[in-house]
C-alpha cells in the first residue's frame, strides 16, 4: 500500500528522483556502498532500451559478443592518458582460489584494452577489416557517492569496440554510433538531444576526440547520455593491433569504441517525470496500457469483467503491452494514483457507461486530467490505442523538446552567461584555449557539455568571439551544469 | 582460409572438441588464465537459448532483475554449507579506488546470499510471496584448468531465485524449472536428457536437494545441463527472509534456486557435432540456411545471382535466419566445407541446373551426403524450407536419442556395471549409504548422475538390490564418467 508522499518536484528535484524510484519500484540500495539492485520494472525498462539499441546495432552491421571481466592490471598500464583516467577508479582483485596472484586483475571499468589484446591475435590482414563488435556488460569503476542509475559503482552498458583500416572509416563509425544513440534517444526515448563533439578535456582517457549526446533533465541539468569515440591509432600501438594492405604493408589499424549504460534509465526518469510520478513513453514502457475495471455493486461485476477481459485479450493479440489491474483490495483511485505513479502512458476505465455506450473511458499520462481524457468506440479498439500510443509518443518528445528549447539560451556576454547557466543552458562561442575554460568553469559553475559542429559553423566562427575572453572564437559550446 | 584438418572425432574427442572451437569460431582463449571469449558466432548460439528460455521464465510467471556483482565477504559465510563448498572458488576484491577495503568483497559465484539479504527487506506479509525474479548475469568461480564453454573462470548464466510461504510450493516450484530447463533441452537444442534428484553428495551447497538435467556426450561422457535446488530454509535463516501470514504468525520463507549457463553451448556442440564439424538445431543456430550460387561461367553470373536473390528475400521476409555466401575467391566446394564446419543445418545450392528445372537442389546437415540431398519446387520455398527445418530438429533429437539408448544400459552385477560404465551408463539400484557410493566411484571410475523417480520406482524398490553391496535398494541412479 503507498501512504508515502512523493516529494515536490518543484521544490526538491533530487528528493523527488529518490522518491520515484523508491515508491515505483525502479531499484534499491546494496548492502555493498556504492552498487545498486535492479529491480525487474526497473529492469523492464532496460531490456526495452536494450532491444532499441541492439536492432539499431545489428542493423548497421554489427555483432554481439562477450570478452572477459577480469583484465591483466599490467593491460590498463599500457595506455598512459587511459591508466591516468581509469586508475583511481579500480576495484582489484589480489585473491583467487585462496592464493595471492602473482599479478592482481583488475575489474573491466571498460574494456578497451582485453578487446585490444585479442583484435590484435584475431586481425592479420586487410580483409579481416571492419571489426564490428558490441558488448553487453556490467563495468565496475569506484564510487561510492551514489546517485541510482546515475552515478553507481558497478552499472551495465553496451560497449562497441571497432577496428578500422583507416582513419575515415574509424571516424565515420564513430559518427553513425553517435547517430544511432541520437536515433535511439529521439524516437524510442522521446529525449531530445543535442549531439557534438566533448571538448578536449572531457575526452575519453585514450581517445583522439570523443562525441556525446547532451540532455536537458527536468531540473536544467545536464546529463551526458551516450558516447562515441574515435580512439585513432593509440590503443593500436599500445596493443599491437596491426594488419597488412594489398600490398603486404603493414599498418596500425584505427579503433573506436562507445558506450551507452543504465544512466539512460535515469534520464528517462528525470526528462518526463511529473509532480505525480514517473511518464514513460510508450516505446520503453513495460506496461503500455493499464485497463482498470469500475463497478460499485457486486451485481455488476461480472458484466464489467466480461468486457474488460474481452478488451485484455484483443489488445494482447494485436501486440500491446497491457495490464489488467483486477485487485478487489484497493479501490480505482488507489488504482489511478498507483499507475500514475509507475508512469504508464495510457489508462483503460471500464465500468457500466462503456458497457452501455459501448465505448471506452481513456486518460492519458502525459497530459494533465483534463486534457488527458476522452472516450474511444469499442469497435477497432486495438488500432485506436496504437494510435493513441503513438501521439504520447510523440507528446512526450514534443513537451521534451519544448522545454529544453525554452531553457537553451545563446548569449555572447559573459554576465548574461552567468545568469543563465545558473537555470538553464548557455551556448556560446569559446576561444579553444584550455585556461579560459577553466575560468569559465570556475566563475559559472557549469560545464562544456558538446561542439554541435552544425552547417555554416565555420563561417560563423570568424565572426566570433569568445564570450569570456573576447578573442578569436573556435568553437561554439553548450554550457550547463551537470549529473 | 582452412587449412588445419579436423582432428578425429572417434579417436581423440577432447582434441576434435577444442578444434570444432578454433575452426567454427566459437570461442577463444583469453590472456587471463581460466577465462574465455565468446567470439560472434559462440554467442549467438547462447542468445539463441537465452530467447528460449527468458520466454520460457516470462511464460511461467518470472520476471528479470539484476543485483550487483560484488558482495561482502561475511555474506558468503552466513550458510556454513555454501561457504564450505565455495569459498575455495572466491575471486576476492582487497582493493577500491586506490585504497585496502575494510572488508573484502568477492565476485560473485552465485547470487543466493546477496539475493536473499534483499529479499529479507522485500518479503513482509504472505501478500509478497511469491517472489520469482530470474538474473542474467557473469558469474566468477577460481578454475585454471579451463575447457572453453565446459569450464571456465567465467561464464554467463542465468540464475533463478524465488522465495514462497510453504515448502510444498517451493518443491512444486523447483520441479516446475527443472521441467522447463527439460523442454528447452529436447525442444529447442535437440538434446534428450535424463531428469531427476542428485545424490547427497552431489547436493548444491546450502540445499536441501537438487535436481539436475543430464545429457549424454559423443563420447558417451556425462554432462549436468542445467540444475534446480530446492533450498528449503537454509537461506530463509541465514538471512532473515521471513513472512507474516493472515493470521499475524512470522515464519521463515522456502525458497529455490536454479541455472543454466553457457555450458549449454558446449553440450550443443558434443551432443550434435561430428567428423564434419558442427551441427546445429535449427532453432538455436544463429543462420538456419546458407545460400550458395554455383557457377562455372561468369557469363552465368547475373543470372544465377538474380535467382539466388530472390530466393534469399523470400526466406528472409518469412522469418529465416539466411546466409548468401556470394563470395567470389573461394570455390564452392571450400564454402559447403566452410558451412559444414559451422553446422549449418541446411544448405541451398542455385545453379543453371536449379535456374531450368525450376527446383532447388537442398543438403541437410543432418543426413550423410547421400541421404541429405534432394531437390524442392521453386513455388512455395519458405513453406519447405520450414518444413525441412523442423524435420532437422526432429531428426537430431532422434539421432541423439538413438545413440544415447544404445549406450545406457540396466545391470544388476558389479561386474557388469563396471563394464558398462567404461564405453556408457549405467543405470542400477543403490543401497542409499554414502560408504557404498564412494566404493562404486572408487572401483568404476564414474559418478551418480541423478536419480529419476519415474512411476512404479517406490514398488520397484521393494523387490531390489544395491548393484554393489546387494542390501536393501533405496534408489535407482544412472552412473557415468562426467564432465
Amino acid at each position: 500500500m503507498m501512504t508515502q508522499l512523493l516529494t515536490s518536484y518543484k521544490e526538491d528535484f533530487s528528493g523527488w528522483y529518490k522518491d520515484i524510484i523508491k515508491m515505483a519500484d525502479l531499484a534499491d540500495y546494496s548492502p555493498v556502498r556504492g552498487c545498486m539492485v535492479i529491480k525487474p520494472y526497473g529492469y523492464e525498462i532496460w531490456e526495452a532500451i536494450k532491444h532499441g539499441l541492439d536492432m539499431r546495432f545489428k542493423e548497421t552491421g554489427h555483432v554481439n559478443a562477450y570478452f572477459p571481466l577480469l583484465i591483466p592490471k599490467s593491460f590498463i598500464e599500457k595506455e598512459s592518458e587511459h591508466i591516468e583516467g581509469f586508475s583511481p577508479l579500480l576495484a582489484i582483485v589480489t585473491i583467487g582460489g585462496g592464493k595471492v596472484l602473482e599479478e592482481p586483475l583488475v575489474i573491466r571499468p571498460t574494456s578497451e584494452t582485453i578487446i585490444g589484446h585479442m583484435y590484435a591475435q584475431w586481425i592479420k590482414s586487410y580483409r579481416d577489416l571492419p571489426i564490428l563488435i558490441n558488448q553487453w556488460a556490467n563495468v565496475v569503476r569506484w564510487e561510492l557517492r551514489t546517485k541510482l542509475f546515475l552515478r553507481t559503482m558497478e552499472f551495465l552498458w553496451q560497449e562497441g569496440h571497432t577496428a578500422h583500416a583507416t582513419y575515415d572509416e574509424a571516424q565515420e563509425e564513430t559518427l553513425r554510433m553517435l547517430d544511432v544513440y541520437r536515433d535511439f534517444a529521439i524516437n524510442d526515448a522521446a529525449i531530445p538531444v543535442f549531439h557534438g563533439l566533448k571538448p578536449k578535456s572531457e575526452t575519453f582517457a585514450g581517445a583522439l576526440e570523443s562525441y556525446s549526446i547532451e540532455a536537458m533533465m527536468g531540473d536544467k541539468k545536464a546529463l551526458q547520455a551516450g558516447t562515441s569515440h574515435n580512439l585513432g591509432q593509440n590503443f593500436a600501438k599500445s596493443f599491437d593491433i596491426k594488419y597488412t594492405d594489398k600490398n603486404n604493408k603493414i599498418h596500425y589499424c584505427w579503433t573506436t569504441s562507445w558506450g551507452l549504460s543504465t544512466r539512460m534509465v535515469g534520464a528517462i526518469i528525470m526528462v518526463h517525470g511529473d509532480s505525480k510520478g514517473l511518464r514513460l513513453p510508450p516505446i520503453v514502457a513495460p506496461i503500455q496500457v493499464v485497463l482498470i475495471p469500475i463497478y460499485s455493486r457486486e451485481s455488476d461485476r461480472s458484466q464489467v469483467l466480461r468486457l474488460t477481459n474481452e478488451i485484455y485479450n484483443e489488445l494482447k493479440i494485436a501486440g500491446i503491452r497491457i495490464h489488467l489491474d483486477d485487485r478487489r483490495e484497493v479501490s480505482p483511485g488507489f488504482k489511478f494514483n498507483d499507475w500514475e505513479m509507475r508512469g504508464i502512458p495510457l489508462r483503460l476505465e471500464i465500468g457500466l457507461r462503456e458497457l452501455e455506450s459501448n465505448q471506452l473511458s481513456f486518460s492519458r499520462r502525459d497530459l494533465s486530467i483534463e486534457e488527458g481524457r476522452g472516450m474511444i468506440p469499442r469497435s477497432g479498439v486495438s488500432e485506436q490505442i496504437k494510435d493513441l500510443l503513438s501521439e504520447i509518443q510523440q507528446s512526450l518528445l514534443f513537451q521534451a523538446e519544448e522545454f529544453r528549447n525554452a531553457n537553451v539560451h545563446e548569449t555572447t556576454s559573459f554576465d548574461n552567461f552567468k545568469k543563465i547557466v545558473k537555470t538553464g543552458w548557455a551556448f556560446a562561442w569559446w576561444c579553444g584555449d584550455e585556461e579560459c575554460e577553466g575560468e569559465i568553469k570556475y566563475e559559472s559553475k557549469s560545464l562544456p557539455r558538446c561542439i554541435p559542429r552544425e552547417d555554416g559553423w565555420e563561417k560563423e566562427r570568424t565572426i566570433s568571439c569568445c564570450v569570456r575572453c573576447g578573442k578569436q572564437a573556435l568553437e561554439k559550446v553548450y554550457y550547463a551544469r551537470s549529473y
